[in-house]
């Protein structure tokens, strides 16, 4: 038995007793096939406006992808020898050496979901039929570069080949969207759309927050020193977002806090950030009451809102002074959202157009607060395991910490939340096989009939999303 | 295959592999017939104590459940449209109307403890052989309602039925126990008895604290406003309560924390709660030395305390406002067991009368704080898991978090802690099923030898409880 | 089937389903004869410079076992009737008598690592083939301690029975280490080591703290009443350390905290500690600063740091005053690693020369911070799971929690940590079943090769280890 008896085995996550298998590559064959919705990611508009090679194996696999980076790092690599180029514009090594050190190490990614998704991606795009190593990385970046350069790699080629039907971009509050305008012009906006995330201007800890809330204010003619003026900047903002095909907010957070601040307190806390007159807690109690007030807007023009809660970020301030930020050295905290979204909750937690999807990094809330808070509340839905957790054990433990107290139906599903291009489909086929498994164990063990599971699979691999996100 | 394929499969919850579920079965033959004693629950006295017709199916199934409310809440549908009672005596639908809703929505439940209960509870008490949907909904409204009526679905033909040897009720510290009365004269006080539980007069946010604190006062004859008195004041009603059968206390408390703080400061503490002169952690530093002074009493009456630790009640002031407490906006809050309990234990932990159970909605403390503890203090033995956690998955995630470091005999064995009367014999055989199968993965795993097993079965599904209550 | 058919089963703590049993089999049969290397523990050294025979079964067994004293304490049993030497002098029980007591309770155990170590034990030192029972106590009593007599059971011949390859001690600061000097005079310090574990001098709630840290500087000629001369007198016994073997600095402390300070405030904070002059937070940040101190002179003499944090120590009051510490009183509390080691983390976390293993009681930073910070940082690598952690159940958590985000060679490989010599065989044996287990599951769900399983096992039950530790 050598290196590659495992690779892509058809049977792979799925269980090993034999009848719980059967059950399970019966309830994964009638999903495998279903179409990608991915409703929540980090892929570029740009790729699919202007539709251009991909550049080399290094640009796709190994440059963009934090949770390789943040590995090889953890052994001793440098980023420069990762060819991740300098905040000072100085580039390190080549693709092609890069891509060297990568293979030298890739029994690092053992037992983790990167090398999960990376062999998958490397075998649905590019046929490669036997994991990386030492001895095959020169072949591999060969043949990957030159592929990527074919037509039928091109990045809407690769949606078609991935059954990507539905993909939502983020772009901050102050995007002009014109990949997303361009994308309108060639019909491709109900299938690639972007999504409204505010955080540029919602977090005074933002380092450009001053200019872009100034920014807002002149682009949609408010007046953002009043608390009204504010609001209705977003309000625009938010139109023009769903012009552009947006059916839905993000708001990326350190903690799961909000407040519901008398109007007078909200023009005092905004007038003292804008004034240079801050308190230590006026960050965080701005951010908070601006979920509260995202959430009323949503309540308006019916926007999903998602909360992305709990992550530390910038842990390393050399990495962010030298490269920049969302590479890797971001860490989850533990959150609160019981007393946290509390008071968002109270005032719009049972408005029939309100949704919320709430994401966390903490998986210790899941049976104490998150399931419970899901399973009263009309509006909160609960996102699927997010970043490290979105693994089949990540996704194990959430499902068995989720399902008994929330139902299914409260699950929104799942999304792949990457910047990864090619591992759309890898990520999406985990979860498939993941929730499979779940739900073999749950007829085998007589708690749940076959024709049940079947539907559950269904939903949970595809409608679930399609109704969380309001789509289609 | 349908629906009901598996509505109350023999082995559900069992293990699947052949051999485990072998071991399995045959431990649970060892105790699916033993008797059950229900130590902790919501059951009203009256029901005993009269012994009428219990109403119609939705009165049975559905508006007393708060699990099964949130849930429908949760899915859009109002508590008015479920029939519950509104506080301004208003009534909803009607329960026919109420039932055809949950029918309409019972596939929410696939996945949920409620869903095992109910199936059960519908099989066990009328024969129904399989699960509520929309096309039964009326007939099992019909048969359910008028099977009611009958002499053998009263409420003590129900407790026959089920095999329930003893259950304790739950009442307050000023509650004149008239139903307990009645059951004594009858002769049923040894097999249905009640609880102490002080929370009206040990809670000064509990909205009729001051006046119930006075009543206590008036009821013993005691000048509660000197500490002294007010503790006679309980020593007299624990008194009372046992003259009823009573055998336990019982506190709900927000957090797990304790004091013992020097007699003037509990005179202080008490003169500034009585006149309205609290300082913001009073009313936290009250509850707090009122479970140390319990846990004294306990020391010399012998009764066993009971802390249920870590609820954040009515988190939606609109559900509060317009039907109530305890129906279903109580969320799980964070607990710190290991500085909360300490100066409890260290004033009373070790002495010989001394018995508390703890019961937490917060499971990381299983194995980081309540196993240890529970290892090392005489006094203090574990709940079994609670309201949320009471499930198939909770019970496994119980059982693999305390044993290895409390064992088993620091459990307390099973309570149902229910209010839903015809749940009962199925969550105690949910929890003897997955008892069963805890066990005999860790004889077919070479872990455990299978008389010892079967001891332990026993154990856990009804000497741990007699013995953790002293009952019997 | 009696209480013996399981006891040391060949296949105890495998997989049940067979051909997992047999991959697990295979896996461990590759690893279960490695050597042992022990780099953390608390055995003494006089045992092996004194080469003594080491009294009699209860001095083994019981006395020093904190498992055992705290569970039997737990039902019951005090510590004079376990024959716990009194702090006043006073003997308590018989070894004898303590060990019929044990007996009788040893199904108190059942379901815990104590019992399966125990087991483990007996039978490799001393040929027993059934579990302690009542009914064999003096059987064994004797047999055990007769045993001790003998040549072959001397501390020296474990070791080598055992197959342990190498040691380590753990010894304060102020240790004047001559049972090592006697060691290396024998020719046996480069299996027999110590590791510099100097709480005695950094943290200032230490009983002896101050007449420690005087100590200390005359001990090494240093003014201490200064920053720079008290970092150089822990250079000076690092280096003393180091010259009788160590490799490693172990730091026991209650939080994960660390501070980096500026110069003139580590000076000031000095200065008020010595002066006593403290301040409510200066304890904990004095600990704090001191971590970061250890890790810049890590950073110099290349020694592994370790770090164990999380233990509320000496929580009963009553066992500290009557029998001393180490005895079972201390329970885990969560700690905040994500916060808490960054300031160190910032400052020396990228440096070649610098290796920190860091040890928790809190598995739910496990998945949210742990591995997210060891798959980052080069210079952390995770401790095996610690104290009440190191069992079957607790492996499987920590395996399932680490490894998807950390990888394997992030991980330290096992430690035993342990104060009972004859449990050292028991404990690697368990870590080497379950780490089987864990890899022949996946191997057949198909996620890992076998080839790469047969390696990681052998990194993780021996390599891991010596690459941790820098040995040899």
């Amino acid at each position: 038995m050598n290196l590659s008896d495992t690779f892509l085995h058809p049977d792979r996550l799925l269980p090993t007793e034999v009848p719980v298998l059967k059950m399970a590559r019966e309830l994964y064959e009638g999903v495998t096939d279903l179409p990608i919705i991915s409703p929540h990611g980090h892929t570029l508009p740009q790729w699919f406006a202007n539709n251009q090679p991909m550049g080399d194996a290094a640009d796709l696999f190994l440059t963009p992808d934090h949770y390789v980076l943040r590995m090889l790092f953890s052994h001793g690599v440098s980023y420069e020898d990762l060819g991740v180029p300098r905040s000072d514009g100085k580039r390190g090594a080549s693709g092609k050496a890069a891509w060297g050190i990568f293979a030298n190490n890739y029994h690092r990614f053992l037992g983790t979901p990167s090398r999960l998704w990376i062999d998958h991606s490397m075998n649905w795009a590019f046929g490669i039929e036997a994991p990386l190593a030492p001895h095959n990385a020169d072949e591999y970046f060969e043949l990957i570069t030159s592929r990527l350069q074919e037509d039928d790699c091109r990045p809407l080629a690769l949606l078609d080949k991935a059954g990507v039907d539905y993909i939502a971009t983020t772009e901050f509050a102050l995007d002009p969207l014109s990949h997303h305008a361009e994308l309108k012009q060639s019909g491709l906006s109900s299938r690639i759309t972007t999504t409204y995330r505010p955080d540029d201007i919602t977090d005074p800890d933002h380092a450009d927050f001053q200019s872009n809330i100034r920014a807002v204010g002149e682009l949609t003619n408010q007046d953002i020193a009043g608390w009204d003026g504010l609001i209705e900047a977003h309000r625009i903002r938010r139109s023009f977002f769903r012009q552009h095909g947006a059916s839905a907010t993000d708001h990326g957070v350190p903690s799961a806090r909000t407040v519901d601040l008398p109007n007078a307190a909200k023009q005092d806390l905004l007038t003292r950030i804008l004034c240079g007159d801050q308190r230590p807690d006026d960050s965080e109690l701005f951010r908070a009451q601006m979920l509260t007030e995202m959430a009323g807007l949503s309540c308006e023009d019916g926007m999903v809102m998602q909360i992305h809660a709990g992550s530390r970020r910038n842990t390393d301030p050399r990495l962010v002074k030298n490269f920049g930020t969302n590479l890797g050295a971001d860490i989850p905290t533990p959150v609160d959202p019981v007393a946290g979204l509390e008071p968002m909750l109270q005032r719009y937690g049972f408005v029939e157009n309100f949704r919320v999807l709430f994401f966390g990094l903490d998986e210790t809330v899941y049976t104490r607060e998150l399931a419970p808070l899901a399973g009263y509340w009309p509006a909160l839905r609960l996102g699927p395991p997010w970043w490290f957790h979105d693994s089949p054990r990540g996704i194990a433990r959430y499902l068995d910490g989720m399902v008994e107290t929330a139902g299914f139906h409260n699950l929104a599903g799942f999304n792949d939340d990457t910047r990864a291009l090619l591992s759309i489909p890898a990520r999406h086929d985990v979860w498939r096989r993941c929730v499979c498994s779940f739900l073999a164990h749950m007829v085998t063990g007589k708690t749940l009939g076959k024709l049940d599971a079947s539907e559950i699979a269904h939903w949970l691999c595809l409608d679930a999303a399609k109704d969380a996100y309001r789509i289609g």
